[in-house]
């Protein structure tokens, strides 16, 4: 079995560094026609899956725009992720969740077991509990070749304060903070042997990290140590302020690691659209390697 | 229109202090002799709604233990919403939901609007992207007079070093704590005048906190103060090591705020011994009372 470390990073080398999200959020539903309902977001969904097919290697669905609409919703999530896998994109559901114990299990299970309805390829999580509750997910990701999005140190301006907080407990060093602690701490399981490098591309361990791309990592004390190994799935791109051929600029020695993501700024494009607008976003991110 | 903390205030004191989980966990759902899947979760769910109404004000789905069966189950999470809240329960979404803006807002649409199909009465929300995302959620919420239960404090051993990392940006106080940080921050919709003390009980505001019962607070730094106003959902009573007859030793002066979760040690008296295992636990909350 292939890991999803092994399979993002082939899926990196060969179709680049852009993640297209797919949000459903009601005024773009309206701006495209589409009914602010399951049916709108199930044929918002596969339309965006149309377009990213063979133009990136990943799709990330945002499961709240989904959710809004309960369990037929999630019906229409079961079918764009359904298609985007048939069309041979790695899907990242975009849930952040996060509990303890065997509720994480259950978790984990509905977004990353072989067979479940929501089967993904990842999953994003939240370790507010503590990034050790996220274990069993963990290793429930590796068991099936999949993967996992820790939230570390998001772009928002309302985490600063929160994510730059410093671990006192015995275990942490001095000055240590919650971005950097969780990334230490969830990343266990990027240092084992069992995670070769790829033929091709960057080496990735099962374990990524939502990392803004606005962030100032050496402010937040969020080390290129702690990232060592990790996807870092980079929110902040497009509408959200990040330029997309700062890239290397932004994330240095990590730039080989990231994925840009990118949603409002491809979905505003309108159906018709999409396909030239993510053309546009992989040129920019192209000038940027050759910048 | 009532609001959800005088609604709350009203059941604890008519009802008493004990929630109900639903927790339809796999392991659960063999001994009950039901399917591992979303029409045993349903069954499941419905047979303590039953159980429970008459016998409690409140009761707390699970939202992992039906998310794994995918829209099938979160179509029956939605039958054992509407079967309790028809029954007179409230409805505590146990969701932990977190994100920012317009998506953080999808979820609270989710679980919030009237009409919605996973309408519930309050929701729990995890604030690792900062409390100050959950601003728009709890203006939803406190709209159409629903509550939020974000969490603080909670009492897995794990999540110690994050929640009592300390706040070092210059708003904060020195020395403050994650815990208390989010429960001042997340509280200002408590101290609003639009909440006036019900006729009997104790005076509670739209947001609540998760205080697990075997939190140290003290050691937290959690504040009386910053939780003032505020439900408290207490996990961390039965199979979780606390006594309920406890409850007043360990809350104090916040103990009439105190809603005391238990999951476990009533659903594994099976489905024929729900009613004597809540009566029991309503019993043990008596006796802390007057002891």
């Amino acid at each position: 079995m292939t890991g999803f470390g092994e399979r993002l990073s082939a899926a990196l080398a060969a179709d680049g560094q852009l993640c297209v999200g797919i949000d459903p959020h009601e005024a773009l539903l309206t701006s495209w026609g589409l009914g602010v309902d399951a049916a709108g977001a199930r044929e918002f969904g596969l339309r965006v899956v149309d377009a990213a097919a063979g133009r990136v290697g990943i799709v990330k669905p945002q499961v709240s725009f989904f959710e809004r609409f309960g369990s037929a919703g999630f019906g229409a999530l079961e079918e764009v992720i359904a298609a985007a896998r048939a069309a041979g994109l790695l899907v990242l559901a975009d849930a952040k969740r996060g509990d303890i114990g065997s509720t994480m299990d259950a978790y984990a299970a509905a977004w990353l077991s072989p067979g479940a309805p929501l089967e993904a390829d990842a999953v994003t999580l939240s370790p507010y509990l503590g990034p050790d509750t996220l274990r069993g997910a963990i290793t429930l990701a590796v068991r099936h070749g999949k993967g996992v999005f820790v939230l570390a140190a998001t772009s928002n301006p309302e985490a600063f304060a929160l994510q730059s907080a410093e671990i006192t407990t015995v275990d942490a060093e001095r000055g240590q903070t919650v971005a950097d602690w969780v990334a230490r701490s969830a990343g266990w399981a990027n240092s084992s042997a069992a995670f070769p490098a790829s033929g091709a591309g960057v080496r990735l361990g099962p374990v990524g990290f939502v990392v803004g791309a606005t962030v100032d990592r050496a402010e937040l004390g969020l080390t290129d140590e702690a990232l060592r190994g990790a996807a870092i799935l980079a929110p902040g791109f497009g509408a959200q302020g990040a330029r997309l051929a700062q890239l290397p600029a932004l994330f240095g020695d990590l730039a080989p690691q990231v994925l840009a993501s990118a949603s409002r700024s491809i979905l505003s494009a309108g159906p018709d659209g999409l396909a030239a607008a993510i053309d546009a976003h992989n040129q920019e991110l192209q000038e940027g390697r050759h910048g």
